[in-house]
């Protein structure tokens, strides 16, 4: 008898797990549930349907080639039946049967299996907040909320919007509500910064301020929303957040997801602390016959060790071609992930692999992450854009530990940060990123890649030839005027001139060309912080002073272009 | 006293070197030398200045911020003394001095150094070709060149130009010289493809399709330049290849260059049998005191142990900071090269690391290396492009080692190849690859990304559980009317329609969805190639059909659009 697999989902890990099977195992039966009708889409692309730049629902649904993944299709082309619209109820592991509702028919029925897939997701995680129940808010979890949305936007119906929750998907409708359609945004989000968990701080920091003050998204962090306030008509007319009332036609709940993980609690399945199931590498649970795979199960960091939950349709896939090779026999291994991240919104690009600053010192690694700014290809090609990037290094070890970086031209920045994520894995030292050998040539690349430049940074600051202030600590020592720093401004004089009419005698013209003949201008009574472009010159002004005895300086990491994409405004005509 | 650094060479290794020891030294003596006036330049620029992308030739000699890289700034800036116009003549290893001619005033001196750094960069190597010291026969060596060709191509004085080689420079000035000026390029290549030792053959082809057929490029592939003949005037007119004549206003000898190493020979020291200065990881000769780096030395490959030599302006840079490292007496290595290379043409970019497939079979290494064809990112994007990849796998050992790219998102082809070269150095296995964690995001990346696809691929392809055709098969069976072969097309009838039309009955419809019900209607008693668009379906038919014992079948590599980006008409429509 030919091996009989059901798998509980039918949207991206489900679906992989079973093409894998029938790929190796023809004769396998295979039997796929989903509660819902619409099955196998990519849920990610949901902002970009809102945004319009998906017209069609089906897009979403559909292979490369137009094909369209519905039942008919699983069952044509992959030889797979799928039962949507059944609910699987309970699941009975002795005698190997899952318990199934047609919930058209209010049927139920037993179906044996030899190998049970879990790959039931994840839901919505709605937090408490009053008012959170009325209609005209709602989450965006599947195509269903897709469409209302779009309709609503579209229609006209919204003309200011509230997003509770600064993540990716919290941003990404904020972008589709705001660009196309002209919504008024704002979004609320309770930590400190956009992406919490997901994006280096520095580099969230410069997000923000391209959001808010290039295209005017009303961000509200560190915001508490108190209540969601229903209008004359019941629906959800304005968000209370911190005493103060927004409007709002269209409040969505983009405040995370939970694994769906309770068909599996209740069959006596191990969850972890973040109530995810649990899996080994092979993808297979405590019962050898039951595996699971996507956004309802848990994953171990690479690097940290740490037991996460990471909602991922890119994870899902592979985890279930992981678990399809290993119900055919396979001995496949699904290692653990890196965190890899990025996101696009209006033009700037962020990405993201392993562990940044933050994460480290709260594990209690010593690490270096130096910001860095450089062009993304060479520097006199018109395509050329300025790349900020943080490589972060284990200082005792060496050890390449993560990646941020953020620009213009989307596909160079996450380029860069998949070059990293390609090397965590095998414990890379930085001077291996030193010597990566990244393809160059001036429409593509630079002779000195920027990853080859942040590596080599990295390096000169674990060896303590280097001490860099960041933009926002350089921010905060220029709006003290306490007279403790002094600024010296290493670039050419038409750079320098109009921060010496705002901001002398705190701001000192010292070319680093002419620096070695006027030492005796250099302050010795105050802490001097470094000023060029982009860094490197103020740099290369600190090993020289360093050796003239000159101790009492700081380089600004990544030079004025740092802090203008930080968005502090250093010069007073700026703060208009 | 301070230690005497003379660096003979002021382009690319020479300077990097330069700045290093004077960061990690600052009171270490630095003396470059270069024969030329013109130093610190992005040779690899050049074609971008003919082509006007760069309007200034400046662009080509300055800093990221506008700083133009003269002896005044090496001085000022970087503590660097240059000697601009004076040439090294002999090299007296015992007394640790060298000989140098000051150009302009005629006279000679010894200058005695602790370290000497060798980066005498290459020279153009012009083959023995009847005419080749014409006048308006020219190579692309420096920015002297760079300017006398542009100042040709814009005052309209070439209104037909000739390129002898079609390497990278050749390319690249083709396209600069007809993409904005208009002018008809005959390119000439003794090889049978484009870019040979450089691109994957197959991929090759497809570029090089693009180049005649998009961009009216007349390439001559495997052709035999006889003579470059005189006009009336004595300048260059006329190319005569294989028995024809082409006209020539201007013609460029982009025939490679070879290593600047007589200096390094005549004061014996050890060159590699391809003539480049052999150095061992430390950028070292064998002479303790003399280091050399950048395009005359010979580099080891990181994967093969081969020998080589690659000039390069990114490897001269990294060479650079190890030897300056290394003589302020640090431990820094250079472990060797990748071949990693990149190109844009016309929008058109393809990209390379590792070795490929016809480098294996050269080295009598057994490997495989599918033709992937798939989105660049999610497929319902509107950014969306289709990418031609092929990562090249050992099939024993499973070892990757390489990837080629092709596709009109330059970044995102660059940034796949990128994190395959993270990867080589490791070692990494096939699965490693699978598993590969990179960024997620519908705007920059596929939830499947090619990558994992193509290693997906790959491990069927090792497991047996693919035989492939490739598209240049694909085009030969289809002319050769034979009846030896049949075509199944696995799409849908609107896409087969025009296929059914022209070549019934050699191409079957048969749905793949259809397939387990009609597998009567296979043929047996040939050799049948399954189609379909992208290669996917056709691979799992093959996988069903095998499973029915039908076992004459073939998968189209990359389906449809393959054989599309190859070149070849499938349709008679089409050949027009």
């Amino acid at each position: 008898m030919s091996l009989k697999v059901v798998i509980i989902g039918a949207v991206a890990a489900g679906p992989k797990a079973g093409c894998r099977i029938k790929r190796l195992l023809p004769e396998a039966q295979v039997i796929m549930l989903d509660r819902d009708d619409l099955i196998s889409y990519g849920g990610c692309g949901i902002p970009y349907y809102v945004s319009g730049d998906v017209s069609e629902l089906q897009g979403l649904m559909s292979t490369s080639f137009h094909m369209v993944r519905d039942a008919d299709f699983f069952r044509g082309a992959k030889g797979i039946e799928v039962r949507a619209g059944h609910e699987a109820l309970a699941i009975d592991r002795a005698a190997k049967t899952l318990r199934v509702r047609d919930m058209k028919a209010g049927e139920e029925y037993d179906l044996a299996y030899d190998y049970l897939v879990i790959a039931t997701g994840s839901q919505p995680f709605i937090p408490p907040i009053p008012g959170a129940d009325l209609p005209g808010v709602m989450p965006v979890a599947d195509l269903h909320h897709a469409e209302t949305i779009k309709s609503l936007v579209a229609q006209g119906q919204v003309s200011s919007a509230a997003v509770i929750g600064a993540g990716a998907t919290g941003l990404e409708m904020a972008e589709a509500m705001a660009d196309l359609w002209g919504v008024e945004v704002h979004v609320f989000e309770m930590a400190a910064q956009v992406l919490p968990g997901a994006l280096d701080q520095e580099v969230a920091h410069m997000l923000a301020n391209h959001l808010r003050a290039q295209e005017g998204i009303n961000l509200h962090l560190g915001a508490k929303v108190e209540a969601i306030l229903p209008g004359e008509d019941g629906r959800a007319a304005a968000v209370k957040a911190d005493g103060a009332e927004y409007e709002a036609d269209l409040v969505i709940m983009a405040t995370g997801v939970k694994p769906s993980a309770d068909l599996a609690r209740e069959a006596g399945l191990e969850l972890a602390a973040n109530g995810a199931i649990r899996v080994d590498q092979a993808m297979r649970t405590a019962d050898p016959a039951v595996f699971a795979a996507g956004d309802c199960v848990a994953v171990r960091h690479l690097l940290s060790g740490e037991e996460l939950y990471i909602p991922s349709g890119s994870l899902a896939n592979r985890q279930g071609r992981v678990l399809g090779s290993n119900i055919c026999g396979g001995r496949a291994v699904f290692p653990g992930v890196l965190g890899t991240f990025c996101i696009k919104l209006f033009g700037l690009s962020a990405a993201r692999t392993g562990l940044d600053e933050a994460q480290c010192r709260k594990l209690g690694i010593e690490a270096v992450s130096p910001l860095v700014v450089q062009a993304d290809r060479a520097h006199f090609h018109p395509d050329m854009r300025l790349m900020y990037l943080k490589l972060t290094v284990e200082k005792e070890s060496r050890k390449v530990l993560g990646c941020t970086a953020l620009g213009e031209n989307g596909d160079a920045v996450v380029g860069r940060v998949n070059a990293v994520a390609g090397m965590l894995p095998f414990g890379a030292k930085v001077e291996e990123v030193s010597n990566l050998e990244l393809a160059y040539s001036p429409p593509l690349g630079a002779a000195v890649d920027i990853l080859n430049a942040a590596a080599n940074t990295a390096e000169n600051l674990i060896a303590g030839k280097l001490r860099p202030m960041p933009p926002e600590e350089f921010s905060r020592r220029l709006h003290e005027e306490d007279g403790k720093t002094c600024f010296l401004d290493m670039r050419a004089i038409d750079n320098a001139a109009p921060f010496l009419e705002s901001l002398a005698p705190r701001w000192v013209h010292l070319p680093q060309e002419t620096l070695t003949q006027r030492l005796d201008e250099v302050p010795r009574d105050r802490d001097v912080v470094l000023v060029c472009n982009s860094g490197v010159r103020s740099y290369e002004a600190q090993v020289m002073l360093d050796a003239a005895g000159i101790k009492n300086t700081y380089n600004l990491s990544g030079g004025v272009a740092a802090v203008k994409k930080w968005g502090e405004p250093i010069l007073p005509a700026e703060e208009e």
